[in-house]
């Protein structure tokens, strides 16, 4: 029987699980990464050292970060002919369905299917972390019938991802604010996608699948798909006065608006986003699109004062991309890839110290019925 | 802040969603289904009634039945050249991955994959039950190097999801026990996968990415995968000692057995399984296959004596599903598509009162370092 404790709708500060990996401290506004900051992490380190912190439990040294590195780019390639996968997908369908379509199918090439030790999801997920840029990329190109972009084995990890996505190879600082990115996406507690990912592997279930679901989990505009509808809002608002009316607007008609609020820090900056912002800063002067990064500023200004609602990491993540040349619609799934990292680590948690996840409901029809 | 509910691991006892679907009633040893007992519904209906009856709301007479399946029969056929998905997986590919990714990528040739509201997502839903059973036949046969088996019009729907199985018109008997069967799985308040769906479909996401977690979730062997199991170890166990000595040394090595156990009813019988058990009972006299029924009882009589655990749906299906000549790997994917009615439902009623899920967690990990 379902034990008397309160009903929380969507499950509103119930503690779901055990975790090593991460933690919102929101009272000393502070996310927790394996006892790190992921803000100075992400002010001082990179990508790579995030993984070898999240799946082997320590930062790495140069030399560990380097055979990281290597080991990486050995697994960049899909099997042959797995693209043409993508040109069998009707041409309307969406890259987040893309991206699950690809990974699920993924699944049938995996040599090691039915491992669940730490050790061997450990090497899945580096397989998965090296391929999944891949996807991202050249699933987009092909359902948009341009050239399949190969990886290049000479550029780092992440400056080859963005290289993927654009076709040029970025500067020094665009991989940088790229990079950033993906930190500040890699890792985050329990959001909807993570839990998704958590409650799929407590049957036992492969990691393929748990991750196929967080991507459809992702794709929701609740939740990730939040960035490329900031980005559409934007492009829609065009000048500031345009946006304040805009998002004016949408709140006369109890729209919600994309990019503000978040379950945790309902009611204080997500310290992720104000990493973002300082990335927009710099990339607007730079780019001489001082008129985005003040657009964006009077929505921030807007929302707090007639919601109290503040900008989430989506809010301007959104822009950055968008000034790093990046397409609106591969927004998502690039969140996706840098959440891998999170993803695999909670599932390998979760094998490590199983409990299937099997709620009970609160029964609100009918009664004895008789057909 | 996570409030200071205490912490349960899977979840267990928790209520998660408010629901008028369904309600594993254990102390009445009822499964209410929209208020009707599953069990008589599952003695007196078909698989077509209780599809009615959870996406409309009411049991449908037999002009709306008749209707209802004409509707169904329209859209059998999957998109041209869909197939060709199936021939470009690795051979090994698993039946359920198979499924997931013809699921999800489904969802590229769906005209209306934003609809939210209910009567839109009640046709989708329809699209969907008339697919699955397509999809779960021929990716099987295509993986096989088998020829496509089409539907065929002329037959009652699982009828004719039997015949795409097997390739033989089924008998009256045998189109009634898989019937009965697809009823009994068709939906059970909110285990794993049905979670899994309605966690996903809270982030806004589509219909066929909450349908594709919920195949990853069903895949587990804690779930779904378990009848799978099952019948693995009814074939290794041989003969009804052969299958006891098999049962004590699971049970010496403290291993999980296979088809026992359940959440919600974990010190009675799950009343589907006893269901199932009479349908064994009759298939086996009818197939002289009086052995295989008396090693099931065996069994369950052992792990009643030494466990004091009781059989589960999966354990009863499973030879049932084995005398009606269904291939093993088809058990799970069967479960699923026999679900699919559930899930669909549970998403329906997820976006019309809809609240994201988003618990927190209990941190263990350190604190206080600095990279
Ligand atoms: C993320 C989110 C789902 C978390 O919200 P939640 O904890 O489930 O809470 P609710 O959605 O029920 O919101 C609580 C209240 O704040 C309001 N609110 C929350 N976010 C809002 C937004 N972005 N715009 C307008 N109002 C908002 C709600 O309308 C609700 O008001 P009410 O109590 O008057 O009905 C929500 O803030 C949201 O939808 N944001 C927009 C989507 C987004 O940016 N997602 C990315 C998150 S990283
Ligand atoms: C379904 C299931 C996951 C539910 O279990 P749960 O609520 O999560 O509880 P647990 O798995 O923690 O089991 C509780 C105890 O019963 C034992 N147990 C439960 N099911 C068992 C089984 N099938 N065989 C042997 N022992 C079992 C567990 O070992 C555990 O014992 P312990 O307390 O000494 O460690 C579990 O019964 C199971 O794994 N069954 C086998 C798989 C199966 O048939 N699944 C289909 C379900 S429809």
């Amino acid at each position: 029987m379902p034990e008397q404790t309160a009903y929380k709708p969507g499950l509103d500060g119930v503690i779901a699980t055990e975790t090593k990996l991460s933690y919102l401290d929101v009272d000393a506004e502070e996310i927790v990464l394996r006892g790190y900051e992921l803000i100075e992490l992400a002010e001082h380190k990179q990508y790579l050292d995030l993984v070898q912190l999240l799946l082997q439990g320590a930062l790495p040294d140069d030399e560990q970060r380097s055979s990281l590195e290597q080991e990486l780019k050995k697994e960049y390639d899909l099997p042959a002919d797995f693209f043409s996968l993508f040109s069998k997908l009707p041409k309307e369908t969406h890259p987040m369905d893309a991206l699950r379509t690809g990974i699920s199918a993924l699944a049938g090439y995996e040599k090691n299917l039915d491992g669940r030790r730490e050790d061997e999801i450990s090497k899945t997920a580096l397989r998965l972390l090296a391929k999944i840029p891949n996807i991202v990329a050249n699933s987009y190109h092909i359902l948009h019938e341009e050239a399949v972009i190969e990886p290049k084995q000479e550029l780092p990890y992440s400056t080859n991802f963005l290289y993927m996505i654009t076709g040029k190879e970025p500067t020094q600082a665009e991989a940088d604010y790229f990079d950033q990115s993906l930190m500040v996406y890699s890792e985050h507690e329990m959001p909807n996608s993570t839990f998704a990912a958590r409650v799929i592997a407590s049957t036992n279930a492969d990691i393929y699948g748990a991750l196929t679901g967080a991507v459809a989990s992702l794709k929701g505009n609740l939740h990730g798909g939040a960035n490329e509808a900031v980005m559409h809002m934007l492009l829609e608002g065009e000048t500031t006065d345009g946006f304040r009316h805009l998002l004016y607007e949408k709140l006369k008609n109890k729209e919600k608006v994309m990019g503000f609020g978040h379950r945790v820090y309902m009611k204080k900056m997500d310290p992720r986003a104000a990493l973002m912002k300082e990335a927009l800063r710099e990339l607007a002067v730079e780019r001489k699109r001082e008129d985005l990064f003040e657009m964006c500023e009077a929505g921030e200004q807007l929302m707090k004062e007639e919601k109290g609602l503040y900008p989430n990491l989506d809010y301007y993540a959104a822009p950055v991309y968008y000034l790093l040349g990046i397409p609106i619609d591969l927004y998502t799934p690039i969140f996706f890839a840098a959440r891998t990292l999170g993803l695999c680590a909670h599932v390998s948690e979760q094998y490590a110290n199983n409990k299937l996840f099997r709620p009970r409901v609160l029964y609100t029809g009918p009664r004895g019925l008789h057909p």
